[in-house]
């Protein structure tokens, strides 16, 4: 059984199954209602208008995005965006055009990067000081009182408004069961409430902000967090399902790959689909060993359970290399479609140019 | 010091040294003419209609590229194009509109594609026999003699011609030294001349194909090779360094990623510039462990040698960790640029929209 949608898939094409994504979007706007804090989505990993449309049906009016090219994108149909991006100096004039458009806000960790936009900013523009609650990536300690203080000598000149402190606990990544999640979301919860407890008097509208998919699918307490920006969850995937964000049946994304050879002989097919298409993002550890990708069942609506022991074990450029068991290698020919469920939504998404629903439709994105 | 045209940058910019490129073009060009085989470049690495002018001035007539999107992009340019990619008979429209237009080459290892194509084809199409010298991603083994026979039943029908076989040693790039990549070359060669010796009597202008950049780059001995296929070398990287097809100072593109943010605790930079453009293609066990980039210095004149012990750690979807040296990394401010030479230059290129040349000039590609 197949779809008949996927007679329109000639080339690898990201599906998309709608009732899936819309399902996550209210599960998660559901939370953030019933946890009292405010839902700001990061729309790096669909990048798509269309979609932003399903949010705003959700009560969602503000945003989160990656890059200032993903804000103009977007700025035409949200006025609220937050840049969670250490700020780029060099695209000043960017964030100028930007900021006389929409609420902007962006991230600040350097005292020197405040300095500069103090003189070069020409509209106002809202900035949130990055805390590194433990991933190790960006944003200033929490306990860094010093340069704290330094960046707020600029909380409320012309064109700079302090918001609040922001934080990105990526380390969840690194989770392999609900229990390590909630840990390191509490540590940062309480990380990011003393900050708040702080400045809180000086500040009076200070907000923190906290945001990975791990953390806000799995944990219920969001007490004194503000406003929470997850993304991946719009569509999430194999690494989301094995940290223990989602189950493989809220996947809500797959890439039809045509199958372009066979080799029964090692239990392999090749498909086009390759790094272009997917991304080199791939999974260790796995029952067998790295793994770019898994592959689900082909349905009638769209796409149904994984294949046990289906997975994509290579890829190049163009091509992808799936093995799995005789009994089901055999089963494709040339000129089939294999479905492949991503390792990585938000790198695969970033690789296309459109989805294809599950309904026939296309939907354009960045 | 730094190029005058790092001011232009003000997002992840890939750098372009012409004159590196050009004399990389020009080296296999040369290697080619002395080897006495046709030389049709693989386009994939470069995907752009202007670079593809510096290879007709070094006398190039027919090209190889990996999609047939690719070969839509350069047909108006070339009109011999061989699509080194299994053919995918789900696109037997692209198939027949570009016959049409171009000298159309295929490649095919399945009877079922081959009496697809047979019943499918309204213009005349070029095919190769793909056949697997040892790298084990797609082809027949060589010693498939049945199958092979059979894929011959249409060699010369209306709108198939055989061209001859075609292989890919890709197994080249676990190689670690000239003696191993010179014994992979070696044995490619003689099973493709084997295979040439056995059908050359049916078929006259049976043509063989090989075409890894580690081979090329390091063999001299092409003999009865009637064509070879390299791609890479255009551009070079940091795997193709590692395996020895080239010295880091014939690496002709460097991401230019600008510097948000410094953390000299750690001895490390983050900078715009992540798995978005440069895929997450990676070396592992390198001194440092895995890397995705090293830093090469910048001159007035666009980039110099590497240097030592600075690295790219780690990448995410638009972030990049860099790793080096405190004395190095403290002279980095926000708003600096940091070269990247990349691990797997085709990707790297694949990611950007365009190049910028050390003299100031924007390139565009696919």
């Amino acid at each position: 059984m197949k779809s008949p949608q996927l007679d329109k898939v000639t080339i690898p094409t990201l599906l998309l199954d709608v009732d899936r994504c819309r399902a996550n979007i209210q599960e998660m706007s559901k939370k953030a209602a019933r946890s009292n804090t405010f839902f700001r989505p990061h729309f790096k990993t669909h990048q798509s208008l269309a979609i932003g449309q399903w949010f705003k049906a959700a009560g969602v009016t503000a945003i989160t995005v990656s890059s200032l090219q993903m804000a103009e994108y977007f700025a035409p149909e949200w006025d609220d965006i937050t840049v969670a991006f250490p700020v780029n100096i060099l695209e000043i004039d960017r964030i100028n055009r930007l900021a006389r458009k929409v609420k902007l806000n962006i991230l600040v960790e350097h005292t020197e990067s405040l300095c500069f936009l103090n003189e070069h900013l020409t509209a106002p523009v809202g900035y949130f000081v990055k805390i590194d609650v433990g991933y190790g990536r960006t944003g200033l300690p929490p306990q860094a009182h010093q340069r704290i203080e330094e960046l707020l000598t600029f909380a409320s000149s012309v064109n700079l408004n302090f918001k609040g402190f922001l934080a990105h606990a990526g380390h969840t990544y690194g989770c392999r069961s609900e229990a390590d999640i909630l840990a390191i979301h509490e540590q940062s919860r309480k990380t990011m409430v003393a900050l708040k407890e702080k400045y809180q008097s000086r500040f009076r509208e200070l907000v923190i902000s906290l945001g990975d998919t791990p953390s806000c699918s799995v944990a219920e307490d969001f007490a004194e967090i503000d406003e929470i920006r997850p993304g991946n969850f719009v569509f999430y995937d194999l690494t989301q399902a094995r940290i223990g964000s989602n189950t493989t049946d809220q996947i809500a994304v797959a890439m039809a790959c045509p199958v372009v050879a066979r080799h029964p002989e090692r239990n392999e097919l090749v498909v086009y689909g390759g790094g272009v298409h997917l991304s080199k993002d791939r999974m260790d550890g796995e029952p067998e060993g790295t793994i770019f990708g898994r592959i689900a069942r082909s349905t009638e609506k769209g796409w149904g359970d994984l294949i046990a022991g289906m997975y994509l074990r290579s890829l190049s450029q163009e091509h992808g290399i799936i093995k799995g068991p005789s009994a089901e290698i055999e089963q494709y020919q040339v000129g089939d479609v294999v479905l492949v469920l991503p390792v990585h939504s938000c790198m695969a998404a970033n690789a296309m140019k459109e989805y294809l629903t599950l309904e026939g439709q296309w939907i354009e994105r960045l």
